[in-house]
């Protein structure tokens, strides 16, 4: 078995007190330490940075509902074959999306997933940002904003789909492995 | 919900004896029938072709274990980015390789996945014939050899990724629906 | 001058005898036994399965003309890069058109061949499950249609693509030699 | 001329107090406020990690120099066709290697540049990180090695390069345009 | 330093008259010689060829304006990561167009430059012609003369990026140096 | 059928009486007139410097044999998708290289068909000239070295394929059809 980063992993009692109560409220909440969490620890300043700008756009109020963000990081980390991303973030989709099939089918081909127009809109828009994002044009946001996004929601989609480019590239440098409880979560109807 | 297949599904009542045979031993052993049966019985010569050229490289006694083919279906059809291909026969890598994590792993990038350096030669010459099957040379062979595979053995490898190749085209294009039965199975410990 | 093929090829007289039928058949009309053959009956149980799938999709009668099948082979051959499937069907597509000029447009661009709108649909279809089937979606069938291609016809394209993609990596893998006898056939009018 | 964004820019007195001391400490320091800082002061909190998480990489003491470090954000944002990063970090590369020529070369291919085989390796990587990050293995962290880049400094080369992807990213997505003060910075001696 | 190029650079004095001829020209022009002459020196058959070709298309009277010219070489440079061609001619660009800001703009990415939509049709072709010119048809004319480009014009911005497609490859190969002169060219109002 | 050009073809008649002079000369050697003489007798000049580039590469005395030369056209034509220059330069090949068959395979994949190591290596160079010129570093020029090239064989391998990136823009730019004659040239023993 692969280890959880290619970097040492700091014990939670040598953390600074704010990554060590991240950390914890995340453990209570979740029932385990997400990988993530101790891979970046071994670089406090960028850990702060980056759980920032993750709840920023991931846990901010209106907009995007929880499960359509989610469908965004799954979606293009698919892309750039980041195996953490899609195995955590697939739970993390299913458990919002309430839905057990939709994660393994966005990961692998969002077009034949069981989307909505809105959805798949905004799935297209995400990878083009993700993948030729030199090439966004008005065009691409009128599309948007024909299926009824509006500009802030353009900013989110846009902003997940950026934030998780720098996350795919971190945890595919870092062999960031996931942890083996996400494999099964929301997978059984409880 | 997505419909099985682009194309009419003929009833079971409807089919020629040795394609139902088939599907009811199939229906049997899973408990249920994989769509790729019904979407391919549209085209009865079609369906006994494809299954025979599957069996011969799937069922071949010998060889390559159950799990390593499943794992060279499973790691192309990701790259080819075939819904059905990565669903089902993922399910079945993690019943064959009595793995509960090992799908995803391959599905999403193979280079992370918990697999023996031989294993990983294994893919990396499956995914060259899947992806870039031109630039296939004598030195491509010889790291096979290296890692002990037997000459029949590399050929199973290759005929494996040509085979999957047909299959990932044919469901991307009849937009073949996964059974909902395939997400879950081989995911809990018996 | 490279061998048919990198693996041993049987001799006649010991081959299963539907094998030998298959073999005598062709020669008997071709005047030669097409590379594929020989170099597939090391694998008996495969060769079976891949002349029944290319009967099934290359002899069916109606629908697409047999040189229209043929146009499809050759364009994503070219493609796939593969020597043998460009020269050998090259062959044929001239024969079956009656035009000497045709393949080896074909091969290179179909794009500037001498293709009627219909033709030049169908090529730009075929082309798109051979090399981004994961893209495919409704607007790709209903541009078929516009053209007059019925439902079976839209499958007949599809599958004959699908089914080069696995035999173009075949014969990238086993370095399949063309016979000398096709480069000229069809060139000069009897 | 092109807007500075695709989204309004707010007025430096409707500005959060730490974003206003940040912004008014760049402009004089710089002479100019970089238009990064105004178009995301739209989004207060990704503005606050944005930063963070740029000072933690680009301004953290010891280890890659601050040119090098400069080095990186300018050839991955070359690949990435990023404007406003290629100019202002063009700028601030010029003047922190003290060369008024390293920037465009290296903006455009920094295999051509005049560059150590140390830097050479180190852009390899990080390029490598920015386009196929899927892709990295233990053999890229022993070329840097065998450079004499220190594990930490392996880090600091994938963070910058995975920091980027994400500012490239917004910057095209936001038609960032750069000031018009650093096409010119670092080009003459003092 | 890197030295001009990969080849050696003949003496001034050991020219044909007139290769001596072309570049005292071109020297007391520019008040020095582009490296370009002396690389291609090498080769006076070459050099002729070269010149009179660049000569029949850049310096034609009528049609595209200077500027123009200059911008399809920067851009298609740009693409094709030529070093030599982005500087030297970025600097021409930015004194025939007056701007001091216009190349780097369109080296990096045209799409984000200052450019008018006729302008900006006319790279979209350029680097269509540069990048996949197999797939150039009749549409892609027409959308330049809905521009009011005339079918001479269209030949032209075809020509020019052809030529730097033969020129980017020449310069990539020698490691053809860019003079210091052209970085600050055009970069200060006079 | 297509017409030869995009472009008015001029008549013999009206052309200035070097162009004239040339076209007569070919047509006397190979019976007919290769219709890239009437397309770019459109442009005069650029018809010109073209042929005397053709020239410089194609017909210089020493070095690379004749066939070799028309290797590397076919080989990289293929790559850019030019018909006409696939099917014009197919023909001269075969019949440099006194090899019916030799010209089909270099044109779908030079990596399969009969070649001495040393013509392999020297494909291999043109390709990547062709593809990837910004990649090219010493250990290409190393390669080939090792295959007894000399400096200036280097330079006529990256030249000829360097101007046949620009000849195969403007052939597909201009829809340049490959005159029937060459189909069939060198195919026969006489």
């Amino acid at each position: 078995m692969n280890p959880i980063s290619r970097y040492p992993v700091p014990e939670l009692k040598d953390l600074a007190p704010d990554l060590r109560e991240r950390i914890l409220a995340v453990q209570e909440k979740a029932g385990f330490v997400p990988n993530v969490f101790l891979a970046l620890a071994h670089r406090p300043e960028e850990f702060r940075a980056f759980f920032a700008y993750h709840d920023a756009l991931m846990e901010k109020p209106g907009g995007l509902s929880k499960a359509e963000r989610e469908m965004i990081v799954v979606a293009t980390s698919g892309a750039n074959q980041c195996q953490y991303c899609v195995v955590a973030h697939g739970a993390i989709l299913r458990v919002r999306a309430k839905n057990a099939l939709i994660a393994d089918q966005v990961a692998v081909n969002y077009r034949k997933a069981d989307l909505s127009a809105r959805q798949h809109a905004m799935l297209e828009f995400a990878l083009k940002v993700s993948q030729r994002s030199a090439e966004i044009g008005e065009g691409d946001i009128e599309r948007l904003r024909a299926h009824g996004f509006s500009e802030e929601e353009v900013w989110d989609i846009a902003g997940i789909s950026a934030f998780f480019a720098l996350s795919n590239r971190m945890a595919n440098f870092l062999n960031l492995r996931p942890n083996d409880e996400f494999y099964l979560m929301g997978r059984i109807k409880p």
